[in-house]
């Protein structure tokens, strides 16, 4: 194998294609939006890519191996512009390699005459929270406004950091070659898987390309993380009262 | 020295051989399992491979130096079909490199008209184990059926996180090349060196290939080992007596 | 987008120019100097310099995002010599990045017929200081002279571990080209970024250079430090007290 | 800058030449006997080899900058065979690196005609020690004997991990390319600098090849290296002393 390999799995004629990247990073929130998509609705495996920047792996499903690598979904959606899903289990292992692979997948969108991507996140708050903003970031100012209209949030100096990775090249080098890029970053702790982010960065983007999706396993998929920090949270409480005595135990004591 | 170099150390002629692989892992498995054949039947050493991505770095034996390398050993079997048994002190020390000396690897099967190629390793349990099942991964699900004929055991999501380093990339690499590759891991605790798991996966080997061994050093090793383990049993054993009082300790207090 | 790219932004005909270098570093001086000189007087960004050595990241401003690289900016003086001005976010991410990057760095100031170099940065003395010395080092001993007669100090021996990064090897590669190269690093207590540090460098740079920049806004900055320094100061000087009782505890003791 | 380039400063016509190398390592011993050769006898600076695979660094002596390199000096010695003396501050950053830098310095000492190369080092033993054994590693079983002839030790299964490294690449890519290599490595505890185990290296290459230092300043700095150690040694004597009350200490105490 090259360094880099991309296999033409099949080709299909898209209308007005947009790319949209779901890798893995804070909160799991881009795959589990780009997976939620390619659940919901119908697609056709075109593209792999392989490459040394991936870490040297096979997964194994029903005793069969196969090459870790990034795949791409076409979907073709009744909205009239389709889509091109990016997802996998891995990011790039070393600096450059994002780089590389980041460059890979831009060749792929250009093979589809893509003009416009959407690279999906989350950006973490460090705090379970309750409402789910979604942030945003351009790599042109004309972008903000009508995207701001479905609810995006544009916030000075957010994120603080930057976007590294996948997220960011996407945006860095895809501007460089011509495209327009957006990145949504569903707000998230950072401590646990949240599908409840992930919705909230698709409902973004339903509203914004125009298309509509079935929520019942993401939801119910929420609900069970809901459980889970429900039990968290009452554990959390159990052990401040032990720790804080209330007037009662005061009482107890005279 | 080029970044890769593989040296043609003798030339033969084999009867539809497999690749046998054997390289440091989890238990040793593979390594023990590799040397093993070698000790017990006649080979002749057919390549050396040599790289960068080696550690920089020459073994002492005797006095006298050798540069690191991966050795192949052919091994001529009454049975029908032949082996190359690939074996060595290290693996890979990068990422990208354990792509590239795969692929050299698949270069001198290749050159040998191997087909089939088998990875030999051991898949870590974190206990102390009685059974050594050997568990199994394939690049085609059609040869599954007749490994679970010889003991072989396929479950779903086993291992967990897929199959890293050079056996796993044998089976990812080699099937993007044509080969029908087989991971043989036999289970171990992870915490030794393991001849008993070495041992059931070659039993599973033989079985598979139509060849026998004899196995009184390996089974000696594995005593040697059972001596280790007992050993340690038995102190964590005095120990826990030491911790938890028995009822006759009680009764003295009484 | 390539290893490398250096992109073309403005030309321009500059008067003699030296290369005036700032990127991160200790007490942050270089960046500090570097984007001083650019607040202050008027300044042409006339090169960007991308490179798979630098963090795979876009940085965040008012929602649109700029893909991590290092800026040259012409700043023409009406002292007679002008200036590039090379600064960034970012070193390199790699111990070979650093050397691609300054050929690079070379390269751009080759194409502008400089002939000398000025690497900005700090040096860390482990306390915090009152005279901020500024340490020297050339490619030529000939240069020696003059730069003592503005007030820069060359110590034997100093700095003990020679120069790290892109300030060293525009040096160190600088000379192998034929360009004449001088280090300022400004003392620093390397725990917090020092404006004054910055001053001093700064100081220096006008007396070499025959130019005079308004210091309004960067005094400003060390003033706010200066207050950082000082609570810090108050802080440690309570709790010395506390800690060791003064002759008045003594006696309420008796 | 390419990524490795050998700068010729000067040309010589040696007799016979052996290459020395001694680059840092466990308890400096490489170094000290290497850099010491040069403080003694007449030597020529005959090559730079500067790569990317070095820090990307700068020394800096009485302010002035030079680029880290591996300095190959010409040693013309009355007994015949000279010497080609390999010496620096670094060794390579990276596994790669030190085989790309060894295969440059098999380069340098091919343009010279060198058949024979000896490496220099430590091998450390984790203790003080008082006689200073120099074991013994070669390219090739007939070296062993004329090295034993000159006190040089071959011991079984020594040293156990192998020697890695350039002096370890040197006879391992040495041997490959027809060079005759040994390496010496003097016994040292590995704590601590150590010029009597270089003065050790040395007494063994002098009589090898037939030439002879003076020893004055190594031994001077092996005096003030036994000062340091006798100092050591006394603090944990009475430390000892302290805590372990010896017979006295329990009479005084009845």
């Amino acid at each position: 194998m090259d360094e880099l390999e991309i296999d033409a799995v099949a080709e299909v004629s898209l209308t007005d294609p947009v790319l949209v990247e779901g890798l893995p990073g804070v909160g799991h929130v881009g795959t589990l939006a780009a997976e939620h998509i390619l659940e919901e609705v119908e697609s056709t495996l075109v593209r792999r890519i392989y490459s040394h920047d991936f870490p040297p792996q096979v997964a194994v499903e029903d005793g069969v191996t196969s090459l870790t690598c990034t795949e791409v979904h076409a979907v073709e959606l009744e909205s009239g512009r389709d889509l091109l899903v990016l997802t996998g289990d891995h990011q790039a292992q070393s600096n450059a390699g994002h780089y590389v692979l980041t460059n890979a997948f831009l060749d792929v969108a250009e093979s589809f005459d893509v003009e416009e991507l959407y690279a999906l996140g989350g950006v973490p708050t460090g705090e379970l929270i309750d409402e789910y903003a979604v942030l945003g970031a351009v790599t042109d100012e004309a972008l903000i406004e009508p995207l701001e209209d479905v609810g995006v949030e544009f916030r000075e100096d957010e994120p603080a950091g930057g976007i590294v990775g996948v997220s960011g090249l996407l945006l860095g080098l895809g501007a460089r070659r011509g495209f327009q890029g957006t990145c949504l970053m569903g707000e998230t702790s950072g401590y646990l898987v949240d599908p409840k982010s992930a919705r909230a960065v698709l409902d973004v983007l339903e509203a914004q390309l125009g298309f509509e999706l079935n929520y019942d396993s993401l939801d119910d998929r929420a609900e069970e993380m809901e459980d889970v920090i429900g039990k968290i949270q009452e554990m959390e409480h159990q052990q401040q009262t032990m720790e804080a005595p209330s007037d009662d135990d005061l009482r107890y004591i005279g």
